[in-house]
């Protein structure tokens, strides 16, 4: 007899409510434990997506998974952050993880899976990411049939930016931060300042699509995106 | 006054019909007229992941979109492919076209969004690429924090793909069919076999997960994918 819950890492999605998946849905209003990450004294992203369908009668659990830490620190954190959630499972209650995007594409609950996954039974559902939602936003089609596309996070070093930029037909540029103007002028220097297209916040209520050179570079948030596209015409 | 009919691009995700959003299926159900790709003497897979919901009034349009000819052919090809879908928004009926997985990711939409996009109204709807769903039903994290990803159409010469492989963190390969065995080869000649993982027709009850060496090469469909996931452990 296995008394165990089963753990569910759900992507719901990049923001718009309405872009949740069926499957998602049904197993976040089924679970009685919703778990999700939070910075320290910020609203988690997830959830917000989230609330307008939660039933009310869940419990719920934070999770803070710092990012940019040396590797050995971030392991001891991560494996001290996901007890919470073991301890559900262990309990028998099934837990639903809320992952932004998708779960498994620069998701913070691979940290999770990772952990408990050879333990617990666990199911994952992929959601709509940001990859397909800020192409889309954008109205600029991403990628025909013999394209070749490169996600880049904007924290590698410029020569290695330069280098995949130059070998690819499409571009996602992520993770922009404090990086935006080293990447900014790499476009400029690489003749792909034109083609370039940034977004923040993609399909939220407070989505903004801004020229590139008009951009802020002080109030650029995390959840903001360059996307290169195709540039075949058919 | 406006009485043309509004154009919708709806991704309808990777296979499995509960991995429709719940926008794609509020605008589905709701447009007079759905249109979707079919090749000639097959089923449409898109109208296969959505047929359970379609509430069966509906005008429903076929459209052959042919891949892999000659840039100039497919030009008049599809200009005259989606001459019916133009009527019907013209005579001031809604069409919504179903695209597998999301519409502007290798998907055959756009070639109906840069003829019609400027005369009518366009909505797009992204959806579940396979691109997220063949990691998760591999059960394999994809890509963490820093990770480059590329992204290779089978389709390309061998040189290309390898260097490309040689640069990337994480990759997924599309369009294998009968590219398989050059792909198979390169991944053992870059010591990349015992990564790689083949899927087919993932999230559908056709799912089927194979190793690598155990692929027949003159069996794989068109919607297979090979994941090499990120060698990062946290």
């Amino acid at each position: 007899m296995n008394s165990k819950g089963r753990l569910y890492g759900v992507g719901v999605g990049p923001g718009d409510p309405e872009l949740l998946t069926l499957k998602a849905l049904r197993l976040l209003q089924a679970a009685p434990v919703i778990a999700y990450q939070s910075a320290i004294d910020k609203d988690s992203i997830a959830r917000q997506i989230v609330s307008q369908y939660l039933p009310g009668n869940q419990i719920e659990v934070l999770f803070h998974l710092p990012r940019a830490l040396e590797p050995e620190k971030a392991k001891s954190i991560y494996d001290q952050e996901v007890q919470p959630i073991g301890q559900h499972l262990a309990a028998g209650r099934d837990v639903v993880v809320l992952c932004e995007g998708d779960p498994f594409f620069y998701g913070s609950f691979m940290y999770i899976f990772t952990r408990l996954s050879d333990e617990y039974q666990t199911e994952v559902v992929p959601g709509v990411s940001s990859l397909m939602a800020c192409p889309v936003s954008l109205g600029v089609p991403f990628t025909y049939y013999n394209d070749i596309l490169t996600v880049l996070p904007a924290t590698l070093p410029t020569e290695t930016l330069i280098s995949h930029l130059l070998a690819t037909d499409a571009a996602a540029i992520m993770k922009l931060g404090r990086h935006f103007t080293k990447i900014r002028d790499i476009l400029h220097q690489l003749g792909l300042a034109s083609r370039a297209k940034y977004i923040e916040r993609a399909t939220t209520t407070q989505q903004r699509i801004v020229p590139l050179d008009e951009v802020n570079p002080e109030a650029v948030p995390y959840f903001s995106m360059i996307v290169i596209p195709t540039k075949q015409q058919l």
